[in-house]
Formats: structure tokens, C-alpha cells, sequence
């Protein structure tokens, strides 16, 4: 009669090079995209409308790629993450095939790397984890590194090599990004997507305040992060809330990406996909009754290697919560995180050019 | 480097009979449907079981048809009523062919007339919007006018003739209502669908209770507001709304239409369709903790020109906040709405006749 | 113009051996499933995922065995307990044909017992429900009794006999499962799953606290109810809840059912199948603000007649409100469930063997 319930992996748990198989799999189904759009109000024409992105040369609609992000991730916390202390970071993200209603996916990880911490009672541990689906076809590639609590305190384990991996890009190259079999931009309906601006019309430099705000109730996020199968237990615990710090449930910081991208449709229209996800920082904790707004930087606008009816950008979504952006906040004076921003993401997208 | 996110539309920015695209399309899913019910409660039997409606020669359950109005409607919001004061009124709406999972909606607009206000401030503008599927049929036709802000002050608008449109139908006559091909009702089973009351068994004047509250969340009309893509601010931003003179984030009216719409079920259980919207007015705001109630009144009752299986039924549906129905509250003395009435609804549907 | 509205049943309304077709039939939908995955956080593999479910003979993800009963018992509401004081209890539940998405789900009930309480206020209904599939296969057979109110005082009825029906089980015998066709768990990947305990690592008697807790939302409750189209009205309506003893609305039993099973995911994790339904006793009232735990104890564990792949467990499953199941609170010293006990369900599983 063996312990029956998942105590979490500890910092001593992981081994330099192990993978780890995550249960369990997920098949995505139209009734996904449909919460999805009912939680984030999402609107980008290619994941609402079939009949779009046919004309873009897409079988269908795909799934929103920050819901195949979610569900990738949501996988992988019953074993990384918890009895983390925190989500330190995400490069090197890389969203692969596309994702259909039917399609099954599901998650592994490598462990590539490990670093205890002074204090002997934390350590870091980095994982690459790649979602795929039922054909084995990447999804989504990222690696994450997270503070991880130890067993018992101490200082060695047995590999500590090569942290952070000296392989973590510092944005996912345009060359290596994935652009989807068939995807053609060329009969792009700007009218039906939302917006006029192509490609050419971004500069790098540029910054755009989304305007609206959205408030978040607690039924909401904690719906959302239960869609995901994500199961840290901070997100839904109220009595257990009652004895930590801020005496309420987190928001899951995935939450806060989704709204703040939504809110971001607001000037980004045309945005066909999400290419990449280059780094990312969860600057402030979240709570129900927040409101949350957003903007976004223009940090690099490039050719895709190869194509005339797509461009990249790179981004920076930037979120605060009870706070407009019109000023585009973000940080103060000693380059610390302003306390009402709560989110900086740097991502990349694919855009139709004018042609 | 253009100005990015969305103004919307002034009354300036409006001419008359000028043709509006609206973003994005959207296709419509077992998925929204669900968290329709989930929204509702509703069970009206042909679009709760695709047996029922197959039974009615169907080829499966429809989507809800106020679902479809709230799809068809959202996509409007960002073009016409950003920037709206007040909306002032529907006429004319006509359902026209059922919508299935799997359908493509959009909605296209017309400017059919503008009247500016002699206060300088604000103009009227009706419009005329279709939603058509991906075969570009007509799924709902419909009138509405909103009080717009105007951009600078002034009383002159290049066109302001035709003020309100001449040809605003009081009803849709039952001649012009667009009944379902293959709909055949004269099967009906009343014992699956929940009531045994036909169309012989409605009197005009005659009204009814429908008993049951349903009290609203926060989280339930947001989550609703976005199904629809309804980008309406008001409903989503307590920052925002804290300035304003409720304080509160508003409830968006067809939050409280469907809601009616699904009490009315106790007592109209064999509706097989909604056919036409008359006439509506939102005769107060409703806010998160007001529970719904609602009464119908039969307006009238007619044959549908050369049908047996079906009579139309023309209604009037109110709705109440924090107040039960059995006493069918309305209007006080003076003929103005009673403080708890929310929604006064003439609506038109098709109900079995026993044969 | 009769009464149009539904006043739900009286003791007198209620004749032994009547069999009463309920409304409406339900067709589910992936999307029904998508919503019961986000208001539970359930990750059962074989309902998560399509694959997984055809590595063990499935032509898909079955439906949650839950929301099946959830649904089947809905329908039951308007005839059997719109008047009903109390749900009294269940025996003798079997689940049959697994449901997939795109199934017709109708009940109908058979009164099998009719008892008039001494006080002559209130009476005891025995009904058998049965859901079946739209080819009317039996998908959910079970009993249940609920004390409702007389019409008028009085302690006569016309048939009083065989209450309790004699022949209710104490509990759904082994040999009495229903075990889905093609269902074959030989190749059961227990990584895939969740954990690696086999059927055979489970000892009568055992007790598993599941560790994790979960606050309800008013917002979670009313969706999720209103998703099986359960018309109970004390769920929905605070202005009538503010005239009852809590002056709060009441959590449907079966959401916390659902909640609990969810939890159980942590110690149970390989559960195939949710098999009979043996007892259950909602023991105290929850509210939205409540946070429930759980934990099971293995009642028996027995072979499944015929099979090598599969074994069947008998299992306790208790819920708390507001107290953490680590030390496993059920009962006082008098026998008297504890104030913070809101669930004892008695219920049978399938689980692969390692073989």
C-alpha cells in the first residue's frame, strides 16, 4: 500500500539529460476554442473564422496558439513545478504544426539543467518541453527554468554543468521559425480581418496602446486554468490562500498572456499567428477584480526568409493591471518593474505584407 | 506609422447608404452552443436534441436562434456603436435560414438614415444589419438606431433625409417570415418537448409568469459578452466603470434577452423558433447581482400563410431585476417603466399547432 | 387557457408503477465536455484524450461518466423534485453504453415506491430513472428517492406498498457491471495516465486523502447546472435564497460529486471507467466560497468475472468544506456526520491490472 498521491518532484528529483513523460493527454475539440474565445473575447479572423483561413490555405480554423501553449504547459506541472517556489523563465519557444479541433496533444520534457542555490534550500532546474500531436508532429518547443524547492537542504547534486544551457537563444532566429504547410497570405482580407495595416506598416521603435481593459473575476480565471488541466494548486485554493502573503488566489500568469493578447487585437488585427515565444517575466502577481490593460512595442520587424505575403515582428506585450497604458508603463528609475505592470512578454509574429 | 487601435466611428464618419464590412467572421461550433445552454439554462427541445429536430426534418439542432443574433449583432459593436450613447431601438429583425455548428456568420451593414441632434452633441444613426452564412444567405436582417457622439460640435450632416426610415415595419408581418425548408412540425412531440400547450392554446392578451429567477454574475455576462465577440467596453472594465455614474460594469442587453428568453421556456416550451424581433427597448440597466425574472403577453396569434403544422405567435417579453413577475409589473401611471422593468421585447415565434 | 407554467408535482400527483417521459431530450456535445473539463479541472485519460481512449478498443473519449449522470438526472428535475423538501438518497445506479459526443441522451422514470409521511405534510416518491442513447440503449439506470410535499395535508395514498422497494441493492454486484464493448485494457500506459498504480495496488480498507482542495464560485455552480439543464430553482435565485435559512443559494449535490471525483484524479488517477453508482448522502448544504477536499477509502476490491485486464473497486468518497482530508473527518462520536462533511458516496470503478 504505497503512497498514492503526487508529492511533486523536488530539486533532488532531477537527473542532467532525463526526460519525463507527462500524463495526460489532451484532445483538442472545438468546444476548447469556444471557452476560449468566451474567456479572453479573442477575435483574430484566422482562429475564428474556418472559412478564412481556408482562404489563407489552411484545412480550417486552427486552434488559438496560446491555447496550445496553455494546454503544452498545463501538462507539465503535475512534474516540474509543483513545489515551485517560481516560473524564473521562457526562451527559445517555438510553436510548431498547426493545432485542429481532433487533434490529441500531449507533453514531454528534458531536463537540461540544474543548479542548487546558496541557500541550500532551493535549487533551479531548466527543462525543454515539446508538445506534440497524435502524429508526433511538434506543436510547441520552450524551454522553462523554475525555482524548485529541495528535500532537504543541501548544496551539491550530482550535475550542475553548463547552467543556464549555453544554448538558450535570446529570440527564436526568423530562419528558424515554423510556418505552417499551405499557409499562403497572399488573398488576405484586411476588411474581414479588423484592420488596414500590413507588415510594411510597423516600425520598429513604434508602440501601441491597446486602449481597452478587461476586469477578471474569479470564476474566470480559475475556468480558464482547469480548461488547461493546469493543477497548481495556487490558483483554486482559497483556504490555503487564507495563510499565504496576499491572503488570495493567484491568477495563473498564462491567464494574463491570453487577455493581454486579446486585448491586443486592438492594432495588431492581422496578426495570422504566434511564431515564437522568446522570454517572458510574470513582473507582479494578479488577483480577481484586477483590470487589466495592455501595449506593445514594435522591437524588430523582418523578412520572412523565403516569402513575399508574410513578415515577422518581434513584440513586447507589455500588461498592468488598474492601470491604463496610454503612458506605456513599465519600468521605474532603477529599472525595477513599475508595481501595476504585471506582465512583459517578448514574442514573435507572423503578419501578411501588402504585397 | 499610422494611428493603430480602433476610434471608432463618429456620427460625422457616417454617410448615408453606405455599405459597412465588419470584422471578423466567425464560425459557429457545438462548442458555443454548449456554453449557451451553460449561460441559460435553455432547452427548448429542437435545438437541445438533434433527434427532436431531425424529427421536425431538420438536419440536425440549429443554433440557438437569439445565439445567432448575438454573433450577427457583436460584429457591428466596433463599427457603429463604439462610440454610442444609447441604443435607441430595434425593428424589423427577420431570421432567415437556421444556422448549424459548422457555419461561417458575418455581417455587413447599410447606413439608412442619420438625424443630427439639435443639441450639437450626438446623432442618430440607424442601420441596416444582415448576418449571412458562408453560402451568403441571409441568417438575420435587422434595423437598429444609436444615439452616436459626434466628433465636434455641430446640427449639419451631409444627408439627414428619411429620419426615421419610412419603411420601418410596426412587425414582421407572418408573410414575410422565413420559415425553416423541410421544417416540419407535424410530428411534434409535446410529452419530449415539455409542455402540451399548442398553438390553439394561446389567446392574445392573455399572459403568463413564467416563475422562475436567475440571478447574474460577473463572471457569467462577461464570459457571455465575449462568446458573442461583443467588444462593448462597458461590460469588461471596472476601472473604467468606477468613474461612471453607476459605478459598475453594465450588462450587455441581450445578456437579459436570452436570459428572459430562457425563463419564458416554463410556459412556452414548444416554441420551435424565434422568427422575428419587432420591436425592443432596454428599459433600464441591469447590473451583476440582480436576479431576472420574466412575463409574456401573446400580442397575437396567426395562421402562417399555407401551413397547418405552425401558428405564429407574436409576444411580448418582459423582463424584471429583483422583483418576481406574478403581478406583470410594466409601466406606473404616467406610462414610463417601472424602475425593476429591464427589457420589453415584441418578438415573434413559431409555435406547433396540434392539427 | 389553462395554467401554462410547470408547478411540479405533489405527493398526490404520483402513482406507483406510472412511467413518466421526461423533457427534453439532450444532445452532447464535445463541447459539454470541454465545459465539464473547465469547471472541474477532470484529466481521467480516457476522457481527456481520443488516442488514449482508442489504445484500450474505444472508437473515442467517452463522455465523463458524471456528466452523464448529471444530465439523465436533470431531465428528472421538473417531474420529480421541483417540490421535493429533500433528496433523500440513490441505490442501485449502473452506468451502461459508454456515451459519446454527438449522443441523444432522454430519462424516463418509473414511480416504484410511494410512502405518506406521518405528519401528513410530505410523502416519499421512489423513482427509477433510466437514460438511454438515441438507438435506446440504456446508458444510466438508477433509483433514487426524495421527500416532497403533499397538495394538500393528508396521509392517505392510494398505493403505500413495498417502501422501500425490497429489492434495492446495497450495492451494483460485480457481476451486474456493464462493460463497454471492444473496452480492452491490456496495453494501459500508466505513464501516460497519470500513476503507476494497477488495480492490484489497492487494499480494502485503504484510505487516500487526495491533497488538493477547491473554491467554488457562484458563477461555477449556476453554469455548470444550467449545463445539465437542471432546473432546481433554490440554485439560481438569491432574491428568493435571501428569504431561506442560509439566505444564500444552494450548490447542486452533483457539482460537488463532480469536484470530489475530480480531486480523486490525485490517488486514482487510472480509473477507466465510473461503473455503479451504490449510495450517497449529500450530508450538509455547500455555498459558493466553499473549499472542498477529498478523500476515498477502498471499500473492496474485486475481480471483474471473465477479465484479466481489468479489476473493480468499491470506493468511499467523502468531501469537506472548508477543512483540508488529511485526517480523513467523517463522522462524531453520536454517528453523526461532521458539520464540515458534505459528501459520503458510495460508488464502483473499473481499473486495469497490471496482469
Amino acid at each position: 500500500m504505497a503512497q498514492k498521491t503526487n508529492p511533486g518532484r523536488f530539486f533532488e528529483d532531477f537527473t542532467l539529460g532525463e526526460e519525463i513523460v507527462h500524463a495526460t493527454p489532451r484532445t483538442v475539440t472545438e468546444g476548447d476554442q469556444s471557452l476560449y474565445t468566451a474567456l479572453y473575447g479573442t477575435r483574430f479572423a484566422v482562429n475564428s473564422s474556418a472559412e478564412f483561413a481556408r482562404s489563407l490555405g489552411l484545412g480550417g480554423a486552427p486552434i488559438d496558439d496560446l491555447l496550445v501553449f496553455h494546454i503544452v504547459f498545463g501538462k507539465t506541472v503535475p512534474d516540474i513545478s509543483l513545489n515551485a517556489v517560481a516560473n524564473l523563465g521562457y526562451a527559445g519557444g517555438r510553436f510548431g504544426v498547426p493545432v485542429f479541433a481532433g487533434d490529441t496533444l500531449s507533453t514531454r520534457s528534458t531536463v537540461i539543467g540544474l543548479k542548487p542555490n546558496g541557500n541550500g534550500q532551493t535549487g533551479v532546474v531548466w527543462v525543454r518541453s515539446t508538445g506534440r500531436n497524435q502524429r508526433g508532429e511538434m506543436v510547441l518547443d520552450y524551454v522553462r527554468w523554475v525555482m524548485v524547492k529541495r528535500r532537504a537542504p543541501g548544496t551539491d547534486v550530482s550535475a550542475t554543468h553548463d547552467c543556464p544551457p549555453s544554448d538558450l537563444p535570446k529570440a527564436v532566429d526568423a530562419s528558424d521559425l515554423v510556418v505552417p504547410t499551405d499557409l499562403d497570405a497572399r488573398g488576405f482580407d484586411f476588411a474581414l480581418s479588423g484592420e488596414p495595416h500590413a507588415f510594411e506598416d510597423y516600425t520598429p521603435g513604434e508602440r501601441i496602446d491597446h486602449v481597452d481593459g478587461m476586469t477578471i473575476e474569479e470564476a474566470e480565471h480559475q475556468i480558464a486554468t482547469r480548461l488547461y488541466q493546469n493543477t497548481a494548486k495556487v490558483h483554486f485554493n482559497q483556504l490555503e490562500a487564507n495563510g499565504n502573503r496576499f491572503g488570495r488566489r493567484l491568477i495563473y500568469g498564462g491567464h494574463i498572456i491570453s487577455l493581454a493578447r486579446s486585448l491586443s487585437f486592438n492594432g495588431l488585427a492581422n496578426v495570422v499567428r504566434v511564431a515564437a515565444i522568446n522570454a517572458g517575466a510574470h513582473a507582479n502577481p494578479t488577483f480577481a477584480g484586477d483590470t487589466i490593460h495592455a501595449w506593445s512595442e514594435v522591437i524588430s520587424a523582418d523578412a520572412l526568409p523565403g516569402r513575399t505575403d508574410l513578415g515577422v515582428l518581434r513584440l513586447r506585450l507589455i500588461a498592468t493591471k488598474n492601470r491604463a497604458a496610454a503612458d506605456f508603463p513599465l519600468k521605474d528609475a532603477d529599472g525595477k518593474y513599475l508595481a501595476d505592470v504585471v506582465l512583459d512578454l517578448d514574442y514573435t509574429v507572423l503578419v501578411p505584407r501588402r504585397g
